[in-house]
């Protein structure tokens, strides 16, 4: 039999797709399983991209530019003007998703055996994207008691060597839900100007920031235009994930001029999501505000609901709509799976993520787990009901 | 200033679009430029594929399954057994296009510094997800004189080496238009087997097929189930370039399991092509009759008129849409700059691909270009007769 790649062996296979057969097994059972596991939003997407899809008149579905539609780069560049990010459309490359876009970054500016630092907890498939470019995650715990908030500058330091060639934020972070402040990407930009590092932001959850406070982009950072990397996506702003459409910004001419050969090597993102996507850039500011109410109702919810568990803890992040919770549990994994498996309240349960594959770091994350709140108010309110009671008899229980 | 990575500098850039500007500069004073440089059909996309996408009606545009919706799965496995393929839905990967498909392949059996080997020319792309891989290309030639049939048998096993993983071919061949035989096939699997290569099979093309010849597939190639791996897309075939939907199909499934990680890392493939890629199962018959006949009289025109220009050579190639001709010029890059730079017949120019392009070994294929013909049969009659222009006032013109 021929072999696999080293690459491929140690590629992570999901912690949540792991937990999808006991889900399905649970529903066959009759059991109602609440979603609270994966960031596919039940918000509509605007009428305005859909109707773009629905009046489609070309004859011949073609390539689009490597870089994507040139109307709609344009076009972006006003949405980030009116977001105080102020490009070109030459500074953007369109790409199948945001997960394209961190491929083309991390790729243009990293050999196998560089490493990259991460504030951990981080979205999984960071480690997924590093493993498949050969190189290491270096990840700085951020905790729960701080809010996640950035690690101290210190960690930084200590995490900084030769091989070291760039820092990663998602800001509104996934899964923490915790917003960068603007003293904390200042001083991301002064470890990254110092050892000269590039920082790469991934702000798709730009939009969902709640409590009157203000999103802080990499592309502001004044003096680190060289340095900086911005990764988007419309799959969270217009509820559109589907539509696989993101993209990568930078002024680095360098950086993008290389990217352009990893995206021309691919010939195009894709025609469709293109066309919905600059669409929706028409989308009414009315729908981002029920969006955002929406949103924060639930994140009250959840939160609110969580600290009242007995042993359980929860911060009030102020972005995306995760929260990563502390539970009176042994281990999440375990937890997770016994809610599938083992456990219901009133033919109901819920399919959580556990925390601990959103760090790198071996044995952490074990009594915690990320909470997407997805799912309307009373389904949302249900499910804390669920969680409340499952943890009133869930063996593994620590308190 | 920060890095950029030997990966990033080391992709080759298009050598099609290095002509781009030249051939806008062309446009700009006037002059028509035929575009024979690109695999974009004009052919239309199937009404049916269209009408899926007019009729859009789901409210939230949701990530698929990573590994494509299970329904275009199914339907799938019902489209290839209509070409004689027997697989089933959990043998296949939707992809954004073929591009990812290669991708995929090669990650998930080879670890950088590994070599695949790829008869040349070949599709120029390949180069791009080699070093994307950190794999090494090992070319072996196939030559204009024989058709670019498969070298003979003794070139592989000379090419072979222990860090040899896999052999990929496409067939039928762009940019040759080359299709394979049965013997060609078998040939590759007793190399597979004897050495336990993958062999990958680019079978894109599949529907292009002239003078009453037939395709055979890899996957049809007994006793080779385990090391057979087939990429395809749904762009030529039903000139929808721009749905940017593709496959991975192998019978192998540790390799699918392996390339399934790669899948859920980036989410899933584009939604909207899905749904129009489904659709387009239903396109009739009649569509690719005539499509099929359209092409038929194209390739006829194109291989008949360069045929008849002084020094110049194209063998008649039974697939594909796509030829590669020899013509009695010094170096194809500078011919097909000096095309859209300094010359023009009649107010009208020709764009064509150099084929040194798609030879990995240096200083091959300076005489010959590749030609693409996918314009009407009009346009295609007065590009012929451009070239036959030029090639009395090429200043470097060898004969």
């Amino acid at each position: 039999m021929p072999s696999i790649s080293t690459k491929g062996k140690t590629m992570p296979e999901s912690p949540i797709r792991k937990l999808v057969p006991y889900a399905e097994a649970a529903k066959k059972r009759g059991v109602k399983v609440y979603h609270l596991n994966i960031g596919q939003p039940d918000i509509k997407t605007p009428e305005v991209a859909l109707d773009a899809i629905r009046n489609y008149n070309e004859k011949v579905v073609q390539y689009s530019h490597s870089a994507g539609n040139a109307s709609y780069r344009e076009k972006l560049t006003n949405y980030y003007k009116t977001k105080n990010i102020h490009i070109t459309s030459d500074e953007i490359i369109v790409t199948a998703g945001a997960s394209e876009a961190i491929l083309f970054a991390i790729q243009s500016i990293m050999d196998p055996g560089d490493e990259i630092i991460i504030p951990e907890p981080f979205y999984a498939n960071y480690n997924g994207f590093a493993i498949n470019s050969g190189v290491t995650v270096h990840p700085i715990k951020s905790d729960i008691e701080g809010s996640f908030a950035l690690p101290p500058i210190a960690e930084f330091e200590k995490a900084v060597n030769e091989k070291t060639k760039a820092i990663m934020v998602c800001n509104p972070n996934n899964p923490t839900g915790y917003l960068y402040s603007e003293e904390e990407l200042s001083t991301l930009k002064d470890i990254a100007l110092k050892h000269d590092l590039y920082l790469i932001a991934d702000e798709v959850y730009r939009e969902f920031v709640y409590d009157g406070n203000t999103h802080h982009s990499v592309m502001n950072l004044k003096g680190l235009e060289q340095h900086s990397i911005l990764i988007d996506s419309v799959s969270k702003r217009y509820s559109a994930c589907g539509f696989r459409i993101g993209c990568m910004i930078s002024k680095n001419k360098e950086v993008m001029s290389t990217a352009m050969k990893f995206a021309q090597a691919r010939l195009s993102p894709p025609s469709f999501g293109q066309i919905a996507s600059e669409a929706a850039l028409e989308t009414p500011q009315e729908y981002f505000n029920e969006v955002l109410n929406e949103y924060l109702d639930r994140r009250n919810v959840v939160v609110e609901m969580i600290n009242k568990i007995p042993g359980a803890f929860c911060p009030n992040p102020k972005g995306a709509f995760y929260v990563v919770a502390r539970l009176p549990i042994d281990d999440s994994d375990r937890f997770c799976r016994w809610l599938l498996e083992d456990f219901n309240y009133e033919k109901q349960t819920v399919m959580l993520a556990p925390a601990s594959g959103f760090y790198s770091t071996e044995g952490s994350g074990k009594d915690e787990v990320r909470i997407s709140y997805v799912l309307n108010l009373t389904d949302l309110a249900a499910s804390m009901k669920v969680l409340e009671e499952a943890l009133k008899v869930y063996p593994g229980k620590t308190n």
